[in-house]
């Protein structure tokens, strides 16, 4: 079986160029390169005649590229269709609005297809228009979004780069089985307030801002969220949600998670090591030791 | 704040000890720990006497603890519910089955709380069934699954050793970003066949199995998959519905990808380095060099 291109096209570059602030030995501004996070919705044609139909099946936040395999890959191995045979074409969303027409795409199946919409409705979270893009996702949260992040928090670069180390020793959980994701909410002179441990990242979060707004502590506008792992729209998302100002990676973030945090005023740090870190969004928080 | 307790049980374990054999300069079967990871079902119950309802809005494989923070955590976030007002308590689903209550969760609003399901049905995919636990996901699969993994591909051990290094020479994005997951395919004779990167790892796996199945080429059970994260249910899940005999993840299995491994009879490697790595599930695949 060679690597053959298949009928996906293959966007321009599923890397994006951006201007970074690199923190070390010595602090710089130059230019770097994220993964590109863009949403892709995934839809089912089914049925004859006129009675053909699209069905929205799920929206995966993913990079761009392959995107006929990443739908294909999914349906099948979600059980929502069996086998090569009953899917006739991979497709575009024909009605898209050209800026999004590359987020959609449309699995037709043959026209003798057996396919119960009924059973697949519920899969996952879907929008319920055909255009999507990063834009929108961005926008979406702008209309949902209790607070803006303070502007009143600010972070010593010093205390910033000791955080990964303080949530590591207090990861009983990681120790034992090497296999857990945290996130640690931080107060800006380092204090560890709380810390969750999951398989799986988005739930570790989740945990963290569940507690605080159980105990009617939200907006979180004096706290900094760290987290394990890279950080992803979903990751910015969450933080916004509860008012965390700035949110810190122990990985890279991706193209989306930079743009949300611009566009909200919210600061997000990547590659976060006890000898430096690198400053996409919101740089005006830190002050040099 | 502090991390007090909250309303939410902690379990007795979030690691599960399980026997596994360790390849390495000397390889022996040892007792180790494995992250738990099971499904959590996140109910809303809202409306007024008679009328009080349940609605499932979300299915998530999580580790257990803290499970009532992660339920409203993740429905806040989500915008579900907009303050901690509207919410009466967090509670376990009385209807359960006693071996499935710990994975469900409720949400009750207060009676007069705005809760329109319609809005939310399709928040992601859903059991139909209040009862939920590894044990089903299990059952599930089964039900669906179209082949079980083949007993005839076999793996020398010095192969499997070196094909992080072959993916991660191969690993364009990665390079350039830091960010990127990537789920490649190889032969037995440690043949790189396809690789596919993204910022979501189970989309890496999707572009994969996508590419096979458009291809039709499906089952492949002549090769073996190599992911650079984590090993989740629903990766093993994903490698079992393609019929690939063999997953092998550089970092941790979780306690369900193990317990299905073993279930199906696929052989599960975790920590794969050079220098050796932890068989969890079908050992007898393997061939000593």
């Amino acid at each position: 079986m060679s690597d053959r291109p298949l009928s996906s096209r293959v966007p321009a570059g599923a890397a994006v160029r951006t201007r970074i602030l690199e923190i070390g030995a010595v602090s710089e501004e130059r230019e770097d390169q994220v993964a590109a996070e863009e949403p892709l919705e995934i839809r089912v044609v089914a049925g004859k005649g006129e009675g053909r139909t699209a069905h929205s099946i799920a929206v995966t936040m993913r990079t761009p590229g392959h995107d006929f395999e990443l739908a294909a890959g999914f349906l099948f191995s979600e059980g929502v269709f069996p086998n090569a045979n009953k899917v006739w074409r991979m497709a575009r969303c024909e009605d898209a609005d050209p800026e999004t027409a590359d987020n959609v795409v449309e699995a037709h199946l043959v026209p003798d297809a057996d396919f119960d919409p009924e059973r697949f409705s519920r899969l996952v979270y879907t929008s319920s228009s055909c255009g999507i893009c990063g834009k929108a996702s961005i926008e979406r949260l702008g209309d949902v979004c209790p607070v803006a992040p303070s502007d009143e928090l600010l972070l010593d670069v010093d205390i910033v780069r000791s955080l990964p180390e303080v949530m590591r020793e207090s990861q009983a959980l990681f120790t034992r089985t090497g296999g857990l994701h945290a996130a640690g909410l931080f107060s800006a002179s380092g204090q560890l307030r709380l810390l969750r441990e999951d398989v799986g990242r988005h739930n570790a979060v989740d945990k963290v801002i569940g507690a605080s707004f159980l105990a009617e502590e939200l907006p979180l506008s004096d706290s900094v969220l760290l987290v394990s792992g890279r950080a992803s729209f979903e990751l910015v998302q969450k933080a916004l949600m509860a008012g965390i100002p700035a949110l810190l990676a122990v990985g890279a973030p991706s193209s989306l998670a930079v743009a949300t945090a611009r566009e909200f005023g919210m600061t997000l740090i990547g590659f976060l090591k006890p000898g430096g870190f690198n400053v996409y969004s919101g740089e005006e928080r830190l002050i040099a030791p």
